[in-house]
């Protein structure tokens, strides 16, 4: 199956399971709403994809891996609900929709990332995303790592701090790291950790996740560059409007391309027992870089 | 030894606890500078008291319960910076110092309260809180049932909603209850849950936290009318100003601590035995409504 059927069928698919999750946990309050309204809003859901794909290699049950895509899925609304706020990348929309604190208001989209970001926890800790206490404590440790101050929280205050100012290659690539592809990378391992793999294989999956996740941002920045509103979802060219420091500031597009499949053919090599193993992972990688023309 | 000399020589020893756990933790970045900053101020450290008396009763280990605290006031620190915020609750002051926003900037404090957020569950999932992972995860599936829409989350929002609104007393108990009375009461009865108690020892305990936390919080709305600046250490008469529903815009000082003293003569009928046991608790209980004059 074409990819990008593949990734549609499986985003429709997980949609329809969240709002239900999503229901059972939540009540019929302005919170809840808004909760509902900042994680239910059209996005792509790659990192649940990314979730399925690992786990379907693993052969983690779907009961399980559903819920794991969910507290993933929890985290990610809860980052993008604060990022949009007016004090941070301040986005009146977001995926063509008006941001959370636009159609409420900032208190309430403050409160809808701050409870969505516990019921990830939630969600992770109860028995039905795994029978095993020492996994699911073991999954809890790696997500709460992946998103404090040396994780997602750390790269966005980087992100906020490199604004307007001349920031090297080197910096600028830690800062994708944090912000955007150790959560990438945990929805790579996470499967491998629920189906007990060997502690090769999970770092196997967390390099993948995190080449991914930088490809991810570096094509994320190209984008908002190229396209317009209706592709983009939400306002282009912000990056040089509010003096973000990406890697494209400094290097031109072509030298990025040349840069991330340069990227991909060292992991090649590097993994290449795995990757004939997994072969869905090959073509998977160039997901990204195959959206630039 | 009189209780605020004991409750004093605790926050004392937990200050210097906390602070070199965070240290550990965190690095020398702005976002970990922004987020000490809101988490060692000057709190009185009364839930930590209130661990470490549960902790005694149950004989959890100081090493294990310390960390249990450093977690919970991790919480206590996101909620109160996040609460802070001028689309919250916009106070310029904590504790006599300026609140994290003003301290630093608005994103920094978002963020900072987010990545303390999710240092309370680094801590609660490393072995060093506890050996067994059944224990440590039980301890995240409260604290996350705690804080989220059916807990502080859902609290706030509800104070929010309520301002300038008439409110009825059962809807202003409930909103106590989440906003400030559920993290109370995870503070007694966490350490029963380390300790591996019974399930009604451990429902005391709940209630018993609840009990305190909403003393705490009528004391709290009666001290905000009646303190000045410089003992309350945040902007007096805010409640008022903000149209905040609360007890006292509804019922007289003199009724409410007769409401709470027969409270607590309910709770003395229903658990007499245990608290015959406990004695420490009965003098506790007291503390809030004793600073009342």
């Amino acid at each position: 199956m074409n990819l990008n059927i593949s990734i549609n069928k499986k985003k429709n698919e997980f949609d329809e399971y969240y709002k239900n999750l999503l229901s059972n946990y939540l009540s019929k309050d302005k919170l809840s709403k808004a909760m509902i309204y900042g994680s239910m809003n059209g996005g792509k859901r790659i990192r649940p994809y990314l979730v399925s794909i690992f786990s379907k290699i693993a052969h983690v049950e779907k009961k399980y891996y559903m819920r794991l895509s969910a507290a993933i899925e929890s985290i990610h609304s809860y980052s993008l609900i604060h990022d949009d706020l007016p004090s941070m990348d301040n986005d009146d929309f977001r995926r063509g929709k008006l941001s959370t604190h636009k159609k409420f208001d900032e208190a309430t989209a403050i409160l809808a990332g701050d409870a969505l970001h516990d019921l990830a926890f939630e969600i992770l800790s109860d028995k039905k995303t795994c029978p095993k206490d020492g996994i699911r404590v073991l999954l809890i440790k790696h997500l709460s790592k992946s998103l404090g101050s040396k994780g997602l929280a750390g790269g966005q205050s980087l992100d906020l701090i490199y604004e307007n100012n001349k920031i090297n290659i080197s910096k600028i690539l830690h800062m994708y790291e944090l912000k955007t592809a150790v959560l990438f990378s945990y929805c790579c391992y996470a499967p491998f950790i629920l189906a007990n793999k060997s502690d090769y294989q999970i770092r196997f999956a967390s390099e993948y996740g995190k080449l991914f996740g930088l490809i991810f941002q570096i094509t994320d920045d190209i984008l908002d560059v190229e396209e317009d509103f209706k592709s983009l979802g939400k306002t282009p060219g912000k990056d040089k409007k509010q003096g973000k420091s990406t890697l494209l500031s400094i290097i031109d597009k072509n030298k990025l391309k040349k840069f991330c499949i340069s990227e991909i053919e060292i992991f090649r090599t590097k993994y290449q027992n795995l990757l004939k193993k997994y072969s869905i992972l090959e073509k998977l990688i160039y997901l990204n870089i195959n959206k630039l023309n």
